[in-house]
């Protein structure tokens, strides 16, 4: 048995296990740094619905190595079959044991598979795993077959049904819940979301809960709670993920009951010299500071840089201060953008909100080079008038214009900041500067809190 | 003569003066607030370029009145001939007196034309007033001229010289620094703008200055200091503008040495129930707290803002706390913007600075969807990681990116903040978030300060 030793081992190879290594790399160039990881390619996690209609294969959606390859780090593809803590080693199933000085888990998170809802293990039922081999069958499988259901219309199910209505599959998407989106966004962005898609032909049943899926070998029926029945040729179970914490679960690493890994500010377990990041570890809320499931390429590389930083140099100015949960989607010309608490949590989760919508477009004057109307929901609490949320429908811009919400957001900003604040506009780029959405959306929020 | 009271009394019809009354009237509504302005019909500032070729018309260029008018503001077309800050009272070209509680001067600005330039008033000599009558005439006239030199590289020289071109004219842009929106640009983003717009079909000469222009009566051709000249069949004068504050000079309202009216952070001149903004009022800059000169219709919206929430009702954290000069622009398909000092202007102002660029595309992969590559650099004061200045050059969406730097500034960001920063990203309308380009330029300084 061979025994090497890396002073870095960080353990998957997604978004953030790549920005782990690269973070960990650049700020302890003197330290080697290893990733093992299952896939010899890497999927972008974000890009698997494109593979299926405009991407045309998941060869075009593979996570680049240049990044890591240039900066020295090693790839080893296996998978670590336990962690030794005391030990500060980690076996592999090739039966190598490498040591570590620290290391980091980023194991990702798989598909929730309900086993419980029959007929689930029926042929052409697929889940959406981030797992090359298996999508590259899934499309080989699905280009015969023609009537599609998707279940579950969060963002996976949305961009899949889209996605496959591009290349002129049936398809019909189901989700528990009465709208589509409806965990992420108000009701309003819902229902625009919901013409859109049906607009470009997908269609859509909520409010039904799925009873089973029939069939003899290949499925053939979704039958739904309200009695009817769907004749499909593949299904697409889109309705969760869960962290993926095998392996720290039988390493011994502390988990909470939500099933992901504990980690504190600096993302480190309750084992000082490992570390967490990714959909396998803990979400703390940036505002009501809850554990909460959140599951983002994104918050995975903002948690994997904070790692790397501190992996051998804690810094508290280089802490996790919590998850904001800034998500985009678009379908067909239209995007929808979210940053922090909708109107409908914070209230749940106790805030006295106080809410403005906005809408305008996205050019100006508004005829102006292929425009877009521009729509923007803000969510302050009333009492202070700090900024807890916000919401967003345009055209492509509104990518950006929600990372300006989260920008606002993570600096704590009030609607009085806003209204102070400046910020540049273009005829052919953005809003007028006298009806920048954000801007006017805060200036609602404050018209309204005067006349209280 | 008719003698009336009306509470607040805007002079001025463009961004500055519409914000200020909007914002005045929805933070005071039991005030009556009137706008005096000169124009039937007001320009969209930023929107006079286009309408010469995307437009096609001015009429396709007003700034709507409807936002006044629902509100419930009065709007008057004339001039105010004179201010009596001791009466409170402004005298109109009617005859009318109007006396007040509190005034906002909004009056703008207007082309510089250099009067010691032979040949400036030759016929089909034309500046860029925000005058509807004006630029009907010019574009009326400039139909039938074909060669056209376009004196100035600003961005209104920029997007002048672009929309020309869209309409078929043979268009000389003429520049006396060595690059155009030198000014504005370090210099990698001006050579890539001088690039896309040479390829466009443009010519540009840069680092050469105009000596006179000749003509019988018409011009006929723009002598150059190299020796050289053009022959044209109109000239366009896009070297600036100066603030217009005639009416505050020979009213007895302080000015400063830049032409500008001295105004404190609350927008006050230094009569107190007197307040001025946008193009007219004075500007300090953010970082540097040296007066500067930035006229841009957002920061003029953003004082407005300011302006409108104290006229009765002082707060000092509704202040304005400097000007940060957040720009962009766009040739073909390609995004310019800046927000913040460029690194030349924070190098000669006395920072010691240390920046990188980092260039990816704006979708994940980067194939999906008519994708852009997208620049990013980031200019840090070495002490202490604080962020200064950025630029990118992009697709659409830099539009909007460049006011995420704009936030970044605004709220004082510093490297390592950005490196524990969380963004949202998309396939079909962002960068990846292991390579979102504002976050990998922070990374590469990082790395950069770590190494030293």
């Amino acid at each position: 048995m061979k025994k090497n030793h890396v002073d870095v081992v960080v353990i998957g190879g997604s978004a953030a296990g790549l920005v782990a290594a690269m973070t960990a790399k650049s700020f302890h160039p003197e330290k080697d740094v290893i990733v093992i990881r299952k896939e010899e390619k890497v999927m972008i996690p974000c890009g698997i619905p494109y593979i299926f209609g405009t991407l045309g294969s998941s060869e075009s959606n593979i996570l680049p190595d240049g990044g890591l390859i240039n900066l020295g780090i090693k790839i080893k593809v296996g998978t670590v079959e336990i962690i030794n803590p005391t030990d500060h080693t980690v076996e592999t199933n090739d039966g190598s044991v490498i040591s570590y000085e620290k290391l980091i888990i980023a194991t990702g998170s798989k598909p929730f598979v309900p086993k419980s809802l029959k007929g689930v293990n029926l042929e052409n039922v697929f889940t959406v795993p981030k797992d090359k081999n298996y999508l590259d069958v899934f499309f080989d499988k699905i280009k015969d077959l023609k009537r599609i259901a998707v279940i579950g219309a969060g963002f996976i199910g949305v961009e899949f049904s889209d996605e496959l209505n591009k290349i002129n599959k049936e398809v019909t998407l189901i989700e528990l819940q009465d709208h589509i989106l409806g965990n992420t966004f108000d009701i309003d962005s819902c229902i625009i979301a919901e013409e859109e898609l049906t607009k470009r032909g997908v269609k859509i049943t909520c409010g039904v809960k799925v009873e089973s899926l029939e069939g003899k070998n290949k499925v053939e029926k979704v039958v739904l709670s309200d009695g009817t029945s769907i004749e499909v040729d593949a299904v697409v179970l889109s309705i969760g993920y869960t962290p993926n914490i095998d392996l720290a679960k039988k390493s011994g690493i502390s988990y909470n009951n939500q099933g992901s890994i504990k980690v504190d500010t600096y993302m480190r377990t309750h084992q000082e010299d490992i570390f967490a990041c990714g959909d396998c570890a803990q979400k703390r809320h940036f505002i009501t500071g809850k554990i909460i499931s959140v599951m983002l390429a994104s918050t995975a590389c903002a948690e994997a840089r904070v790692a790397g930083m501190n992996l051998f140099d804690l810094s508290t100015i280089k802490t996790f201060s919590g998850t904001i949960g800034i998500y985009s989607t678009n379908i067909g010309d239209t995007t929808f953008g979210v940053a922090g608490l909708t109107e409908n949590e914070a209230v749940k989760q106790g805030f006295n909100v106080i809410t403005a919508t906005f809408q305008g477009m996205d050019r100006h004057p508004g005829k102006l080079n292929n425009p877009h109307y521009q729509k923007v929901m803000l969510i302050a609490n009333k009492n202070c008038g700090l900024i807890l949320g916000g919401e967003v429908v345009g055209g492509v811009s509104a990518g950006e214009l929600t990372n300006v919400l989260g920008f606002i957001i993570q600096n704590k900003m009030t609607i009085t900041d806003l209204m102070c604040s400046q910020i540049g506009t273009q005829p052919m780029l953005t809003a007028s500067p006298a009806a920048y959405p954000i801007i006017k959306a805060a200036e609602m929020i404050s018209r309204k809190m005067i006349r209280k």
